[in-house]
């Protein structure tokens, strides 16, 4: 695929960086608060760009956003499959809580998850969001549960814990960010660690 | 107070009416996707009422909704103390997944919670806002933990538990609306009875 001329300067291509910048302005002000033409900027994309790569416009580009948010969630706690140590139900919750901690306290707790923005401000405008926000949230689980198997969760309770494990993180982003400050992240880990080894 | 001439077949006065209002639509679309003018429309209100009423604009607007969603949280839960039956902590949380799981199907899941919904587009727009989404969230984490303890659950656990009761269901509202299934708040349910039970 050709697209207009790039500045050289740049790793990824012109798509690749508008899709990243669309996350993460989503991350930080929803999908309303977040124009195309910022996306354009944010991403120092050449004008005329967007309409080339993503004829339908913000709507494509939100889509690809959330994509890409659920493969970086599920590559988040995969991660932890590669280690030769063996890891028990509550690392991967640990381990999906380090990485907020890192991503709030990194950008002074501006960040947040793209697909609890998307959820929050474009539910009932656009269906196809609704739809891609719930894809995330699916890739997302699936991958905890995994996870969670090899770290001996039997697997009839393993979907579940997951879906456990993402709900109580979202909602304790979305608290830290309130309050901007960790001990909603924390509590919340120190209240599921017993249950999830007792799970194993 | 007085105010604009005002419509006679409203029960609540124009102030509270653009107050609910406002936390009608930020709950379905954000804060963003609220205009000023939206509110006073469906609040059906009285041109010019807004500026009366709210001389500092749409951040007051917003953190009155806001204190208001936090009151109505609050009440919810609450109303499990004048029971005259003995109440289990899981009682806590299942009144608190009930009323969601009514507010979800009633609305054809378009509903969701306006402090999530501020958090996830104002925050870094408005420190007020994300301050007053902080208030929300106390407000309704205290007497989620006085409810707790009045539950059997000893006061220095209440606390960390009632945050992870509201992280846990602020997660699975997001969940639930992506979905359009009301899983994800019976899953965590289910999940999170046992160990509320075991901790009174």
């Amino acid at each position: 695929m050709t697209g207009p001329a790039e500045p050289s300067d740049h790793p990824l291509g012109p798509r690749d960086r508008m899709v990243r910048s669309a996350m993460a302005l989503i991350c930080v002000r929803g999908v309303t608060g977040t124009g195309l033409r910022e996306v354009v900027q944010h991403a120092d994309a050449p004008r005329g760009s967007l309409q080339h790569y993503f004829p339908e416009g913000k709507e494509q580009l939100v889509r690809e956003a959330l994509a890409l948010a659920g493969r970086t969630a599920s590559r988040t706690v995969r991660r932890l499959q590669e280690r030769d140590a063996e890891i028990r139900p509550s690392d991967v919750f640990a381990a999906m809580v380090d990485a907020w901690r890192g991503w709030l306290t990194e950008t002074d707790y501006a960040l947040g998850c793209p697909a609890v923005a998307t959820v929050a401000d474009a539910v009932t405008v656009a269906p196809g969001l609704r739809a891609a926000a719930a894809d995330t949230f699916d890739v997302w689980q699936t991958s905890v549960a995994d996870v969670l198997r090899s770290a001996g969760v039997p697997v009839e309770r393993a979907a579940s814990l997951a879906a456990l494990l993402l709900s109580t993180l979202e909602g304790a982003i979305v608290m830290c960010r309130a309050r901007r400050d960790l001990a909603p992240l924390d509590t919340v880990l120190a209240e599921l660690a017993p249950l999830l080894d007792a799970a194993a």
